[in-house]
C-alpha cells in the first residue's frame, strides 16, 4: 500500500512532537506538510523547534520548512490528511477551514470533542461512532470531515470502563488523578511549581474528564440508517484532577458502582477479554484489522501490589496500553482500582494516530467521489457545530 | 510552672527526631531520657542517629546516652510521662509494659489506636474521649495510661471534617490521598522507586484511614458517669492512598456526602469558626487553655484555585494546622475539596504533643493519688485491650 | 532608631518576593514604595504577583499599590533607598535614572557589576569597596549612588574563599556548581527540563563567576585618599555551572591552589575564626555594628561525610551563611571542598539588604548634605560606568 | 554460532537485572544458571526478586530457580562463562573460586580491578590488555580467568579521553560528577536523602575514578611476547564525586591538560573519528568484529548549547555511547566539556557483556585445551593478585 500524505498542525508543540515521533516510520503515512504559528513559518523545524524527546530529531523532518497554518497557504501541497494539535481557541477558528478544504482532521484538540456531529473516539471504545461524520457539513460538499480523540486523562480511563459497560453496565464513579507534566505541553508547569510538590488544580480537567466519558461510553443517534447525532452513556462521573511531579504518565485512581455486581474474576475476565483491534479472534468485529498502532492488549492489569506505577508500567502495548492494577472491593460504591496511561502517546498524538489508522481501514479516506482539495474553499462551509 | 521530664520511646527514628525537634524548646516538657534499640543503646545519641531535620540537633541531645527500651532498664531515671514512636509489632509489647509501671504513654504508633479502652484523640475534635483511659486497668494499679493519636492522613482529614459534622452531620465520603515520602520514616522508600513516579500503595493505609475517622467523630460509651469506652460515629470512608515525590505534607482529596444539605457559605463557615484549643472565646470549652503547640486556626481555608499546596502551605499554624482549598460542588456527593496536613508535625510528634499538652491542662498528670513510677511493675498489669 | 523608607524595583518577582519577605520586620528599613513593569502598575500587589513563597504574603504589602517604575512617575513619594532586582538589559537602562534623581540603589542585577566605579560587595570580605561609591557623578550632584552584590554563585564561593586569601593567599581554582532552579527566577526552568535531569549550562554564569571573585578579593585603586576604582586579586578562576532538580540552594564544589601551603588545621581555623559581621570582638573592624541580617558564623564548617546539603544546611544563619564540608587534599592543586549557599536569601536578597545595613552603619544613607531627592533629574546624570 | 551458555552471580541486584534485560534476547550468550545469596537461592527468580526495570521480566527467567553462589553448588551445571555482579568483599571471595574452577568471570566488581594480573578493559580503548589474562595462575591451570569493568564513571569518561591520548596526550583532568541514584543499587539512596537535594560525597567513587582512568589509559608490560602487566598512564585526575536526584545516567564535567596543543576542530574530530568497534573501516584493528553490543559511535558529540542531559541524550547508541557536549577553553587548563554516560548500561551490565564480545571474538573462550570446568577445584588455586 502507498503511503498516504499527512500534515501536522501545531509540529512544533509537545504533542506535535510526539507526532513525528510515531509517525516518523509509519507504514500507512508520510508526513509531506508541516505548519506551525507565524512566527515559526519559513524556518525549518530544526530551527523552530526545541525538540524535547528522548529520541533523535529524523534528518528529514529536521530540514522541513515549517508552513503557515491556512489552508491557503499549503495550496497545492496540502495533504488530504491532517493530525492537529493546537490549543482550542485556536482551533475553533482552523479547524474547520481544513474540513472546508476537504481534508481529514484528525485532532486531539478539546475545541470541538463535545460537538453534535463530530465524533470522539477510542477505536477500541466507540469506533462505530465514526459514521456519524458523514453528517457533517464539509463531509457533503468537499469530503473533509473532522473527527477529535478525548482528554489524555479521558483515554486511559474509558478502556477498563468500556469493558465493565459492556458486561455489567456501569452507573456512577469516582476518578482522582495524579497528572504528569508533560500534560501541560512546553515550558508548561514551571519547575517552581512543581518540585517536591502537588498542584491539586487543572484548567478544565474535572470538567471534561466528567463529560467525555459520558460521550464515549454512550451510542449514536440513528436517523434511518444515518447516524446523525450521539447518545451520551448515563453515567455520572467526579473526578479530582492533580499535577504531581511525574514526567509522562497519568496515574487514575478510580471507584465504580456497577449497575449489575460482578465478582473479581468477572472484572479481571471483562479486562482480560476486551477485543483489542490487533486481535486475531475472527469473530471479532475487528478480525482482519491490522493497525500498526494498536496494543495487542488494551488493558493490562498487573497483579503486584504496588503496580501500575509510571516508571515501571508506562510503555506497555508501545505506550498505548493502559495497565490496570489494584483491583478491591470500595467500601462505598463496588470496585475500586488504579490505572496508567501513557499522556501523550495513548493520551494524545498515538489516539490520533490511531484514530486515522481505522478511518483508513474504514475507508474514510477514500476521497474518489469528492471534488479534489481545495485549499481557498469559503470558511463558512467549514462550520462544525460545536 | 516547672517542666515535667519526660522520655522518648523510638528516639533516633524520623518522628522520634521530630520530637526532639519540638520539644527541645517546650515550655511544659523536658526531656530527660530517650531509649533506643538494643543495637543503639550505649551510644550517645549524636552516635547513633543520622538527624534529618533541617535544623541543628541540640546540644544537650546530641550528648545524651541512649536507654535500653523497658522500664527496667530504665529504673529510677524512668520519667512519668512517655512519647513513644515505634513500629506497631514492637509497641504491642513495649506501650503496656511503660503503663503497668505507671506511665502516662502518648503513643503515635498504630498498635493500640482501636483499642477498646484506648482514646485515640485529636484534640479540638474528640478531646472528651480521654477520659475512657479512667478505665484502663493500669491506671487504676498504677496511674499509668496509653492514649494515641491517629494515622498521618487521618488527623488532617479530622479536623475540617469534625468542623462538617458538628454542623451539617456526615455521611459518607471518598478520599484520596497523595502522601509524602517522610511518612514511611527512614530510610523509607527508595528512591529508585519514587523518584518522577507514583506509588498506588501504602500498607495497611488505607484501612487505618477507614476506621480511624469513624472512632474520632464518634463519641463516649457511658456506664453511669463513668466513660467507659468508644461509640463510632456511623460513616463510611472509602480512601485511595499514593505516594508521591513530596518530602512532607499529605495532599488528600475528598468528597463528602453531607446529612444536612449546606451551601458553600455555611461549609466555609463552619471551617472558619471552628473553635481553636489556643481560642479567646471565653465561652469556649477550650477557654483559659493556652496550649503551646495549639494552631490559632486549626482548619485554614486558602481561596487561591491552586491551593492548598504542600510547597506553600505546609507550615500554616508552625505545622499544625489543616489548609483547606478547592471547596466546589461533587456531582455524586454533595461537596468536594482538598486539604494539606504536616504529615511528621501535625501528623506525628506534633500529634502526640498536643495531646500530653491537653492532658496536662485535665490535670491527667497529676499523679499524687497514684503508687510512685515502678519499673519493675509486672507485664501482665499492662494490658491494653488492642 | 527611625526606620527608613524603602522601595523595590521588581517587586514582583522571584527575588523581589524575597525582599518583601525579608524586609516586612525589618528594624531599620520600612517598605513604602513597590514598583513593577507597565502591565502590573496600578494593581495591587496581591493582584499582579504570584506570591510564592511558603510564608504568608504580609496583609500590608498585599494592599500596596504597584508603582510604575521610574523615579518621574514615584514623584514625592520616591523612598531615598532603593533595592532593585529587574533583569540587566532593564536594570541598564533604570538604575542610573534612580541614582541620578538622588538615591541610593542597591542593586542584585548584573548590570553594573563590573564597573570601574561601581561597588560589587559581600561585606564581609570588602565593605572598604563602598568607599569608591564616592566618586561616582550622581553621588557628587544628586547624593545618589548604586552599589551591587554579586552573582549568587560567587557570593557563596568567597566567603570561604576571603577567609584563605586573607591568611595564605589563593592563586587558583576550579569550581563546579549544582544550582537550584529558583535562581532562574519565575516561570523559569520548565519541569519537563529538569525533573529527573540535569543541564549543565547556565547561561553568561560561567563568565561572571570567574570574573567576580577577582573583583571582590581585590583591593581599591587609591587617588590621594580617595578610593577611585578596584584592583582585582590575580587569581584564575574555571568554572562549570549546572542547573539541578534543587528547590533552593547552590551547592559549589572547589579545588583551590593556594599561595602558601596550609595543613587542614589551618585552613579549618581560617574559616572559624573568619571574623562575623555581627562578632563580638571588641579588636574587630566590625566592632560595634549589630547588622540585623548579618550570620554569626559566615563560614560554617560540617564536619560530616555527607556534607553539605541544601536538604539539611540551607537555612543555617538564617539562610545568609556559607555552610563547606569536605575539606580534603586535591591531587591537582591543595585543597578540594565542597559548599552550600541560599541562592535566593545569601544569593540575592538577602545579600542587597546586608549590604544596605552597613551602608546605613557607614553612614552612606545620610543625605544632610545633598539636595533633596529630585524624580526628575536628568538622566544623563545617572550615567554609571558600566 | 551456537550461543554459549552464561550464568550470573548476583543475578537479583539492579545490575544483574540489568544483564538480565541485555542478555535475554542476546545471539550470542544464552543464560542457564542464575545466582544469589544463600537467602534467594532456591525460590524462583520471580519470586526473589523485585524487578525494577521497565520492560517486563522474560517469562523463563521468572520460572529459573535461583542457585548457591558457589562453583560446588553448580556441580555440572556450572557454565563456562560467568557474569558477576556482586559486592567487592563477596566478589573478593568468590570470583577467584569460579576461575579456579575454570570459568571466565566478567566481572563487573570493584574487588581486583586494580589487580597486577586483571585486565581492567573498555573494549574500544584498551583491549589489548586482555592478553594479560594468559598469565593469571587459574588460567594455566584450569582456562578460568577474571576480567573486569570500570567503575561505572570511568568508562563513560574514559572514550572521549582515549580519543584525545591518542592524539595529544593527556597530562591531567579535573572532574565533577552528578550521579544518578541507580549507581547506588536497591534500596540505595533513601528517597529522603536525595528529593530535591544533592549528597556530595559517594564512598570510595573519587578514589576508584581517579586511579582507574590511568590503568584503562596505559599499557602493558611486555616480558618476552608476553603480557605480563600494566604500566598506568602517567595521567593526574582529580575528582568530585555527587549524587543528583536523576535515576539513570551520569553526567560529567571535565577540564583537560593535553601534552599537546590542540584546537576545537582537532578535539572535535579526535571524537568523531574515534574508532568503533562495529565499524566498517577495513585498515581498523576492530574490522571484522561485528560485536553486538558495540555502538557504532562511542563518542558522540551533541552540538546544542545545554546538552548532554540525561533526559534527551541517554540512550544514544543503546546506552552504550558517551555523548559529549560544552566543548569550551579553560581559563585554567586546554578544554573543558560535559559528558554523559548510561551507568547501569555502559557503566556496569553492558560493559561486561561487551567485554565478552570481544573476548568471544579473541577466542578466549575456547576451552578446548583446557580441562573440563571443574566445580570442586581448590580455591587456593583460584587467587588472582589484588
Amino acid at each position: 500500500m502507498e503511503r498516504r500524505n499527512v500534515g501536522i498542525l501545531g509540529a512544533t508543540g509537545a504533542v506535535g512532537q510526539r507526532f513525528i515521533q510515531l509517525l516518523a516510520d509509519h507504514p500507512w503515512f508520510n508526513i509531506t506538510w508541516l505548519a506551525a504559528s507565524d512566527r515559526s513559518a519559513g524556518k525549518t523545524y530544526a530551527e523552530a523547534c526545541a525538540w524535547r524527546l528522548d529520541t533523535p530529531l529524523p534528518e528529514r523532518i529536521a530540514n522541513m520548512v515549517l508552513q503557515p497554518n491556512t489552508p491557503e497557504a499549503a495550496g497545492d501541497s496540502l495533504p488530504r490528511i491532517i493530525f492537529s494539535s493546537i490549543d482550542a481557541p485556536i482551533a475553533k477558528e482552523l479547524e474547520p477551514r481544513f474540513a472546508a478544504a476537504g481534508c481529514a482532521v484528525i485532532s486531539n484538540s478539546s475545541a470541538f470533542r463535545m460537538g453534535t456531529d463530530v465524533p470522539l473516539v477510542v477505536p477500541e471504545v466507540n469506533f462505530g461512532h465514526f459514521e456519524v461524520l458523514e453528517s457533517q457539513q464539509t463531509r457533503k460538499s468537499s469530503g473533509g470531515f473532522l473527527v477529535t480523540n478525548p482528554n489524555c486523562c479521558a483515554i486511559g480511563l474509558v478502556l477498563p470502563l468500556a469493558a465493565l459497560q459492556a458486561r455489567f453496565g456501569i452507573d456512577k464513579l469516582f476518578v482522582a488523578t495524579m497528572q504528569a507534566v508533560s500534560g501541560a505541553g512546553y515550558p508548561g508547569v514551571p519547575s517552581l511549581d512543581i518540585l517536591g510538590n502537588v498542584i491539586p488544580f487543572i484548567k478544565n480537567e474535572e470538567e471534561k474528564l466528567q463529560e467525555e466519558v459520558g460521550k464515549l461510553l454512550g451510542g449514536v443517534h440513528l436517523h434511518g440508517d444515518a447516524a446523525i447525532g450521539f447518545e451520551a452513556a448515563p453515567i455520572t462521573v467526579s473526578a479530582m484532577c492533580n499535577r504531581v511531579p511525574v514526567l509522562e504518565g497519568h496515574t487514575e485512581c478510580v471507584s465504580v458502582k456497577l449497575k449489575t455486581p460482578a465478582n473479581e474474576a468477572e472484572i479481571l475476565a471483562a479486562w482480560a477479554e476486551f477485543e483489542p483491534l490487533a486481535g486475531k479472534n475472527p469473530q471479532s468485529i475487528f478480525a482482519g484489522m491490522h493497525l500498526p498502532s494498536a496494543p495487542a492488549q488494551p488493558v493490562a492489569y498487573e497483579a503486584g501490589t504496588t503496580r501500575p506505577q509510571p516508571r515501571l508500567d508506562l510503555m506497555r502495548g508501545n505506550g498505548m496500553a493502559t495497565t490496570v492494577g489494584r483491583l478491591r472491593p470500595c467500601t462505598l460504591f463496588d470496585w475500586k482500582f488504579t490505572l496508567l496511561s501513557h499522556n501523550t502517546v495513548r493520551g494524545a498524538a498515538g489516539a490520533a494516530i490511531l484514530n486515522a489508522e481505522i478511518l483508513a481501514v474504514l475507508g474514510k479516506f477514500d476521497f474518489r467521489k469528492f471534488p479534489p482539495v481545495n485549499s481557498n474553499a469559503s470558511a463558512a462551509e467549514g462550520l462544525v457545530n460545536a
